[in-house]
């Protein structure tokens, strides 16, 4: 036994041969990717077991909520992924593919998870539009700006498409109510010459994820809070650049130095400012996003920082 | 770097805090044994991305067959232990939660994975009852027999009930075939004061586990076959005694020793014997179950053991 009470996986007493006979039952024709994720996903798994005396009754409870979380799962929702969202296997999984991406000055934009909320084909808009059909009248109005550079030029880039996303006043994403109008709090903006964009959305708040299915009950057991601080999502493509998934975080709201899915960085925290003159907003957001093209993201690519901020 | 090309997740280049802080997140009203899973369970997901550098596409990917097998998953079929079933993880956690089950001769009759086609409620039958309701012209008809003891004293358990269930001879159980009767090849027996037990089934076939799913993708891409070994399904209860769910194998069926789910131990492996003088069997199948009772099976529990055989 090891000193927290559970098992050693090196010295247990179950048939010792049993992992590398399971291993050994992969074929020769598997691609060696494959083959090493599924050589250590089964060690994992098997000393995970062992470590714990995992019990039949566990290991089946694990795999009715995972059931249940693709029960739940269709176009509008991936509860799968929001159980790997509350372990914080998202936000890693981003820190390890997009490892560029940093909180230093020079760096490009920083990435945040996708989360489960993203929808194809959001509307296409124009310069200076809002993505606001619905709850106009409820939430505080902002005017987003900024520009889209290349993080080593400084130069602007032209036909970087800005696809944004965030949830209504109330807590929830459009696909999520059916009060809301299709595809409200959506949209998609092309940028010209300038690499300027602008539009206009609703201040956005915090709320719980989606509380009703195994991640849910998982919060529940680990004595969690659901709540995530108040954000806007985006994906930035640019013909030529890396593209960029990431959210910013409201500096005001709560929960912003306890985010449920752990993705908040401290680079992607902004400030809503209060602004007057424009009838259509009570705050203004300026933020410019930088992008690498596939070259320099490449070349750039980060080894050996370990400075990044915890989550 | 560690030598088969993994990343060793004690020097990696991400951030070194951030898995402590997920695990941090735990709550004081986590009970100990969900604050043990989960903290393990974290730690394991999270070495895993780090040590194979796992990207967003990669996990997304695992999400999706997730979530894929819990909308392949109701009350006839369960493609969410299929998938742990594959990796072995159901046969590893069997021996766990069953250790004191093992090989030599003195002790209760081993244990097997319950496999996804178990089902509630299956027909009461009476001893000398057959359980073939269909196909009954196709396959090798078996008359299987034998007495139901305590392993300790030997002596024969009154009230054991036996639950069996086999495949039909094209490989398929009945509720994945809709040709075949409701609740065909499944009943039920409960012993009298002789612990004996008899009945007719069929000599069972080996098979594929279901292929049309996520398990199957995966077998396909570790290059593996899905084969099972011919076996017939037990649940032995009776009061007092320790439940045993258990499969016994034949001998001579294809994959004895290349098990699709790693379920087969020696002491499980029977023979078939050709059967004269009966005009309903071509074939007999002799087999005694051994239980421990609650207490014996406590006492008994076996620490040290490492010599069971491979799967």
């Amino acid at each position: 036994m090891a000193s927290n009470g559970a098992v050693d996986s090196k010295t247990h007493k179950f048939n010792p041969h049993f992992t590398q006979a399971v291993i050994n039952a992969t074929g020769p024709k598997a691609s060696p990717r494959v083959r090493q994720l599924t050589t250590s996903l089964i060690r994992h798994l098997h000393d995970f077991a062992r470590e714990n005396e995992l019990t039949v009754d566990e290991w089946m409870a694990g795999v009715e909520l995972m059931n249940e979380a693709g029960r739940m799962s269709d176009d509008r929702r991936n509860e799968g992924q929001l159980v790997c969202d509350i372990f914080g296997l998202e936000s890693l999984v981003d820190e390890i593919t997009y490892k560029l991406a940093s909180d230093a000055a020079d760096e490009p934009t920083a990435t945040a998870i996708l989360g489960p909320f993203w929808r194809k084909e959001a509307p296409l808009k124009s310069m200076g539009d809002t993505i606001v059909s619905g709850f106009d009248d409820k939430g505080d109005r902002t005017w987003m700006h900024g520009t889209v550079t290349d993080f080593l030029t400084g130069k602007p880039i032209e036909g970087a498409v800005l696809d944004v996303w965030h949830t209504a006043p109330n807590g929830l994403y459009e696909q999520q109510d059916p009060d809301q109008p299709d595809m409200n709090l959506r949209g998609r903006f092309t940028t010209g010459k300038d690499g300027k964009y602008n539009f206009y959305c609703l201040r956005p708040v915090p709320y719980p994820i989606p509380y009703d299915g195994p991640a849910g009950k998982i919060l529940q057991a680990l004595d969690r809070h659901p709540y995530r601080p108040a954000h806007i999502h985006f994906i930035l493509t640019a013909p030529g650049y890396k593209p960029i998934i990431t959210q910013i975080f409201d500096r005001n709201s709560k929960y912003i130095e306890d985010d449920a899915v752990f993705a908040v960085k401290d680079s992607l925290i902004v400030d809503f400012k209060p602004f007057q003159g424009d009838p259509k907003a009570d705050f203004e957001l300026p933020y410019d996003f930088k992008l690498a093209t596939f070259e320099d993201a490449k070349k750039h690519s980060v080894a050996g920082t370990t400075e990044e901020s915890a989550a």
